[in-house]
């Protein structure tokens, strides 16, 4: 599928200031980007990297005291995905043959205290047979439970905080969904992301869990369509992936996400559809 | 200096387990292996790896439902370190020149909760009039009003338990440093190690910050010399660098950790002279 | 239904300490005192007072440095109760028409936490159609969901807490019971007791709803008999009615709880036989 | 002195809603209500009680769905206090002779966790040589290390939470001094208050510690004089004493505080002045 997908960000700059954005898709083999762009005005000089654990990118610049300026990021990127089929998924897969790099993601991390979780992911899915069917039961137990409401929440909340208030927004889900998935030793990290047909338009996050060799996608909130997704950044969770890092006194003063399907006849993928195969991006 | 490390661990095994086991002394162009030897009775296979994102080493092995064994490292490591002295240190380095791969530790994490602490460190710290400074004041605020009280913590505590609490064991020293310190946007990063003259004898934990491009170590405990560690690990904390990951229901029956100089006339480093220049690793 | 009760608890003092010991069956209409003894060995001093609101029964004595002692207390108890049958219970009463001393029992507690738990309750539990049916499925949620395991817990721990941990001991049962209920705007409160029948022998904890100008018992832990409790306390939560309160530095080295039915046919009452009445001490 | 105080609150009602008001002044030996009027607008009938267990003054009255109506008090108090000279409060007073209506004021309770206080409290103020100087201490220490800010906090927030953010609004500042006085054995409450000079005009929040027989008024935010105080209500935390108790669906519209002396030359209470005797009302 082809996205168009842009992210518009002003700041007022109080004190000199160094900023790190991580608002640029993605580059993969299942992520193409076909053109994109970067336009700060007034210009200012900036710098892409990549740090050496991880595939997200960074651009950093500094800006003087007293500057008012705005970040455009536009990019055409076309995405594939593998449908994993459940047999698949299914196969037992040990421990001992975990690609090593994964092994990280199934520790807590400070907004995914899954060590505080392991009797109540085992109680309510512990009995399930395996990590596949352990991770959706996860997925749709946090869709039925926890609600979405915009302003129950804040930078700080943890799963934990989320299981207790029953309420929160997408980071909030993605948080417990990993959680609970390494509470049960299954490794999961943070998946954030554009959307397609989010409404209204933001950043989005999903989780991922690594299941037989294959990172597959969850969506707890079901907000977007599997299939409309352009990834940004894999973490261990929100707290590895913000939109922007800064050193300095600022106010961010505008912000807009798009994210569109190029092709009038984009469909978001049908959730239930979804039960015939996981998805990997 | 010279040092003969060597930890033994026993387990009994309920259930066929993997395991994961971080208790290798690194190997760096401060730290050099002059010889070592792993064994496990009875033998099992196992395998060494490290992962992408960092020089920590680990063992990786299966066990059989019903064995009981011992795993026995041994080394003997040759480490050297930098003195830096004030000048470098207080020369000021721009965020924007910080090596990229230090961006991580600026982040909060499963036990240091930087972002909740951030007007507390600002309160206690914030006037002082560079990193280091705040760095050195850091650990001796803790050493002040931190009491080290065995039995006073679990696997659970964070670093706002440990002020709220104001006692812990080492690795909460480390994480309430850790946490003021990114609180006070100076990266920092968990220092698992060996240490001599540590009494009872067991692993230890420091941190260490980033100043003006060095990683400079911090003990807040003051109960091991600062020239008297062997690292295990870098980590973001004490979650990401566990003695032994374990998927599993096992016992741990035994475990004893020694480290001693090789020449008898070691001097472990005096706390103050150490004023003269930070110490890297 | 006459009962025999008795505690010994026995101390080491190592400084002069002043205590307040809650251990003596509270008076009421529904329980009478039969007969009852205090002994202290060696004999020392002490006074009886009640506190003005409420009819929980203290003990308090001064104990010099040095000295070792025993209270024991025992007495002969007949309890009654009513009955109230559904009709009663489902008839709505209005707020205004409350008993102004209940008032207290719908805010929140050092250990029950109602106000964090507001969306968790609704979600749960709101969609019931009366107060009764709101209690009584919080009762049975508690005796699924959470697990009693002792030592799964400490003095600290409060009803969010055991709700993410799903396990606990009769308090922690307690206070999730009175923290849901209040967050429904059931006034509850905590309810100390002897049980026959507990095994192992220990004081009890179970928790009271107002219903319909009654206080109905509860206890979702299903350890002891509802028809076999002697009632020592009521409170907001345990931090109100503790065993001993204490002014110095003292270690307890025994403790001995007893609590027999006197009638050799007594049948602690069937649970699911409550279905057609709730209990009111 | 004399005050005229007042206070006007307008709501909204969505659905039948059941008030209970606590926003009357107080009546005491130290508090003299000259005269008062509450009016409703539009007229709805009211009832006023206390409960048995203090002196806190009620309001309940029932709204039908569909009206918005304001609630105006407005009294005229004359206050004295006592000013409790040094040599009294130093005298010390055995544990065992504390009236026994206080002991519940050593508890902990929702917003004040003085039990996970201990060791911070014994720290910072244990050494000091008796229970008055560690209350004034703790007062200064209030003062000196919280930052008052509004919207720093909200009505969640518990004296561990104040101690971690460092910052608060005057119920927070109550909270934490109360649990760190609770947390060193004195006995100390919540006292809520119209207070003259505040800017903006607000309810107060101060607390009281039991000294040597004496509940002693302590104001660590130093925003309003001593001596410039009337009193609403005492309880163990903010959450005993809220403004309006309300069962049913509401928002409030309007709020309006005052509290002006009568004599044109009151002269609030010179905080340092209070170093030669405590205020007791």
């Amino acid at each position: 599928m082809k996205f168009t997908v842009s992210s518009t960000l002003s700041y007022d700059i109080f004190s000199d200031t160094t900023f790190f954005f991580n608002i640029m898709a993605m580059k993969s083999d299942t992520q193409i980007i076909e053109s994109e762009s970067l336009i700060i005005t007034p210009a200012i000089a900036f710098e892409e990297f990549t740090i050496k654990n991880s595939d997200n990118r960074f651009i950093k610049m500094e800006v003087k005291k007293g500057v008012s300026f705005t970040i455009s990021y536009q990019a055409q990127v076309v995405t594939s995905y593998k449908q994993i089929d459940e047999q698949t998924l299914l196969k037992p897969m040990p421990f001992i043959k975990m690609d090593h790099d994964v092994l990280p993601f199934i520790s807590p991390s400070r907004h995914c205290e899954s060590d505080k979780l392991m009797e109540f992911a085992k109680k309510n899915f512990g009995s399930l047979p395996d990590a596949y069917s352990k991770a959706l039961a996860i997925e749709d137990w946090l869709f039925t439970n926890i609600s979405y409401v915009q302003g129950s929440t804040n930078s700080s909340a943890s799963a934990t905080d989320t299981l207790v208030r029953t309420a929160g927004v997408c980071k909030d889900f993605a948080h417990l969904g990993i959680a609970l998935c390494r509470a049960l030793d299954i490794p999961a990290r943070y998946f954030a992301a554009y959307a397609s047909h989010l409404n209204p338009p933001d950043f989005h996050a999903c989780f991922e869990a690594y299941l037989n060799g294959h990172w597959i996608i969850f969506d707890p909130t079901k907000l977007a369509g599997l299939n409309g997704l352009v990834k940004i950044a894999s973490a261990m969770d929100a707290s590895e992936a913000p939109i922007a890092i800064y050193f300095g006194d600022i106010s961010c003063t505008h912000m807009d996400v798009q994210c569109h399907p190029v092709s009038p006849d984009f469909t978001p993928f049908n959730w239930d559809l979804r039960r015939g195969g996981a998805i990997s991006y």
